[in-house]
């Protein structure tokens, strides 16, 4: 299969979370219902995003009430959930921003805990610091389809290049970002950035918002989206909650790669990334 | 010194080498009576791009007419001089499209020849392969002033993040792009592009392009540009000739490096990039 339909919900995300679940819960049916093969929620989707929040809505994964019900959703209605994100509750008292993935038969593919944690202080404009409250994740994610293979990251994951360059070298076709931007960074950077890990890497790139609520502790830009290899956008949410679709055409993706053949012409002589070995001791000299 | 001026000339080439010349001289002149400290010149400033022009017009350097001028004019006027670039003769007959680097006591400071050359084959829009005749580069290129480093790439060189990141390894607060993207990628990639360089590395880009000559073999798209590591556009020049002025703020730069502290995030124990180790002997050890 070339192609494929992705819808992204982005969610109006309140203070309760049961709301939130069944917000999510009835959107997910109607994405699926729309033709969606693939569904995803936005980041922190069943708690306000907040350091103060995180603790009392932080869920263990995948033994929570929220990774339950992904996995029944998925299930019940037959698509890839990439279930945005949520305060995990883990080892040792620690506590993630996570995302769950599920198949459509309800089991999980893969958890993805936030790599690069948001700390930013922009005088007068904004200060966060997510680093108070959570740990940050150790490892990448991606997960396969039998449309293709696809990268998962969390909002600020997004600012770092390396993430998706090593995405691509895995063959990923697809990177999904659950991701709340905010009003000075929002409209700054949000587009650009997943403009560019598309041009890039030759991919498609996905994003998924909370919708902005202007009363809300952290007011999120919202403006869902999709870019295609070319860096064009294909979709784009405004700020209310709604839910967008792409079709993602694996052909034309191949079509591009050939157009300009970036990967074949990549100096990998003069410069290479990559994942670092980890030594376990270090290194021996045998004299 | 925390700011200083720099200089895109969008020189309309034409097929006198000897006008294309005279035309740069004047130009430079006329940059550096405005204010200019830096001045870069366009992609094959003094000739036609073009693979059947570049063994016709190429010339050695740095013992060629238009290197001794480049020297010559950024010694009279007192600026460094980023000679935009030549078709170069090389050793053993090879043919380079290289940029000359020149200090404002006329010295070269440094010479880049493209690394990636540009072969594309977009059906019906634009075919082009620079490997037929040229020969690739096989180093970065950096430069030093009393105002910061600053990294230099050719055209298609843009198109290769790590080329990019690896000069902001090295301490770049500027990247310097002669280029001459089409009517094809330049609409769709140009801007963004440069955009995506200055956003990921928080560094100043600015990009030289001929002016648009539309019965030209080669239709540059033009739009010269500067972005700041905000990403914003602060300077555009349209299509046709003409002198565009950035002044850079090496203090701005400083801030949003505090602001939104992507060096010291990047998580360098899960990705690197860098040089790979050329080992000529195996490393000595010292007991």
């Amino acid at each position: 299969m070339t192609s494929f339909r992705l819808a992204m919900i982005q969610l109006a995300v309140t203070a309760s979370k049961a709301d939130n679940l069944k917000n999510a819960f009835l959107k997910i049916k109607e994405a699926a219902n729309a033709g969606a093969q693939i569904v995803a929620l936005p980041e922190c989707f069943n708690s306000p995003y907040g350091v103060d929040y995180f603790p009392e809505y932080a869920e263990p994964v995948p033994n929570g009430e929220t990774s339950r019900r992904l996995s029944e959703w998925s299930r019940e209605n037959k698509v890839y959930l990439v279930g945005g994100s949520i305060p995990e509750s883990g080892e040792n008292g620690k506590l993630y921003n996570t995302c769950t993935i599920w198949s459509p038969n309800g089991d999980l593919l893969g958890s993805h805990r936030k790599v690069h944690l948001f700390d930013i202080d922009i005088p007068g404009k904004i200060s966060f610091q997510e680093s108070k409250v959570l740990s940050s994740g150790q490892h990448l994610t991606t997960f396969d389809t039998e449309f293709c293979r696809i990268g998962v990251g969390i909002c600020y994951d997004l600012r770092f290049a390396e993430m998706a360059q090593l995405y691509r070298e895995k063959g990923c076709q697809l990177l999904i970002y659950p991701g709340a931007f905010n009003m000075t960074t929002g409209p700054a950077h949000w587009k650009l950035l997943q403009q560019a890990r598309a041009i890039d890497n030759q991919l498609y790139v996905a994003s998924v918002s909370p919708a902005r609520v202007e009363q809300a502790p952290y007011v999120a830009w919202g403006h869902s989206l999709a870019v295609n290899p070319w860096g064009k956008i294909i979709t784009e949410a405004e700020e209310t909650e709604t839910i967008v679709y792409a079709d993602i055409d694996l052909k034309y993706l191949q079509e591009i790669r050939e157009q300009i053949p970036l990967t074949k012409q990549r100096r990998r002589d003069m410069y290479e990334i990559k994942e670092p070995i980890i030594t376990a001791a270090a290194p021996s000299v045998v004299i």
